[in-house]
């Protein structure tokens, strides 16, 4: 994205699952959007193995890079749910049980009349110097450190935690975006279309090909935190109907 | 994943659609998943902005780091597709009118009564020492240029572009893998599971957990390119039922 924003974001999906194709990955289409309603773009999304040495040098790469930090998956109780140790090696902090996620498991299994074993202790070891993200699902919290939210992978459970965030970031600046249809192709519209984006260099205008039976078109979407611009830049586009 | 391939791969998907969440990525599983099939792993995914220093950094960080790198999106007619320029820089090589790319178009658009303009012919534009990659779907080519293969971000041309390159990859160590279901939680068999895994190294074992109705399971996926190890580890984990 064009920096139409102050605040800028990379997400991480870790899972061996996502890479192998075996899973569809949804959970940042769904981050994004919810992002853009308070301001804060999507600048890199990155998918990443289950392998300890490269969530590590991902998390701190990508932490100096933008204001907020988005992680998605490994937080669960097995052996591949390497997550939270990853999170704390990268900050260089402890990994005790947190006493307050304890406290949510034992509630949690305690009502399902399930053992809190070990394997599902793990769950509430929680990087030294981090807020827990409420899973009103599970109960399993996700957790912040400094710019960096660590959340589930299953979707559910991380959409109910980015319901969370989304209150605590406030709304700066939120991103509007406007779509306009030609029904005319992309290289009938594309000279004129470079003209009109090169005059506004700031506002980020992509064209995306459509087919609709014979129909051969052009979705436009002009997207910038200000409104006017984007009627400006609209009405200019129009006049290539 | 582990390294259960000799040949490895890097994903970039180009395009500001997909980072604003306008857009469902879907390209990088099909690839994904076709590309197990020969026996190539994908050990990482990038989504990226159309931004040209963005691209060309993350084109020469992951076209050294994995034995193939696969691009989808910008090498269309607008502004806004900037692959093939950002590929050439990568690359420091020239990006002339690709003399069989252009023959491709003007064939293509005479049958169709389609003037072909300039925005049309900057589809010709292929960077030096590439091999040109069929599109039997609207004739502008993806290309390969050394481990690097550029391809159409528009789902059903990316896909038949696929189906060209993987019959060209071969065949090498094709990465199987088997998925067994337990119909206990996945906080039931972590203990468990963790000990199987450390004795098998080599061997990718992920666990997904998954409800149905009243049912906590967990679905095991042992992948690995000998069969027969596969059954071994196999054999341990259904004891775990």
């Amino acid at each position: 994205m064009k920096n139409i924003s102050l605040r800028t974001s990379g997400i991480i999906i870790i899972g061996n699952e996502i890479l192998s194709g075996r899973t569809q990955e949804l959970n940042s289409r769904y981050l994004a959007q919810k992002l853009l309603t308070v301001g804060v773009t999507v600048n890199e999304v990155r998918i990443i193995p289950d392998v300890k040495e490269k969530i590590i040098e991902c998390i701190n790469e990508i932490r100096k890079k933008y204001t907020f930090v988005f992680t998605s998956g490994g937080i669960g109780p097995t052996h591949d749910d390497i997550t939270s140790e990853c999170i704390a090696s990268a900050f260089g902090v402890d990994l005790p049980i947190n006493i307050e996620a304890k406290k949510l498991l034992e509630n949690y299994y305690k009502l399902q009349n399930i053992k809190l074993n070990n394997a599902r202790l793990r769950m509430a070891r929680i990087p030294t110097g981090s807020n827990l993200i409420n899973n009103p699902i599970s109960a399993a919290p996700g957790f912040q450190i400094e710019n960096v939210f660590v959340l589930a992978g299953v979707p559910n459970i991380f959409k109910s935690m980015v319901e969370n965030i989304i209150k605590k970031l406030g709304n700066q600046n939120s991103i509007k975006s406007k779509t306009i249809k030609i029904n005319k192709a992309e290289g009938e519209i594309a000279e004129k279309l470079s003209d009109i984006a090169s005059q506004f260099q700031t506002v980020s205008i992509g064209s995306y090909p459509f087919e609709k039976g014979e129909i051969k078109g052009t979705r436009i979407v002009i997207t910038h935190h200000d409104k006017k611009i984007i009627e400006k830049v609209g009405i200019l586009i129009k006049k290539l109907k």
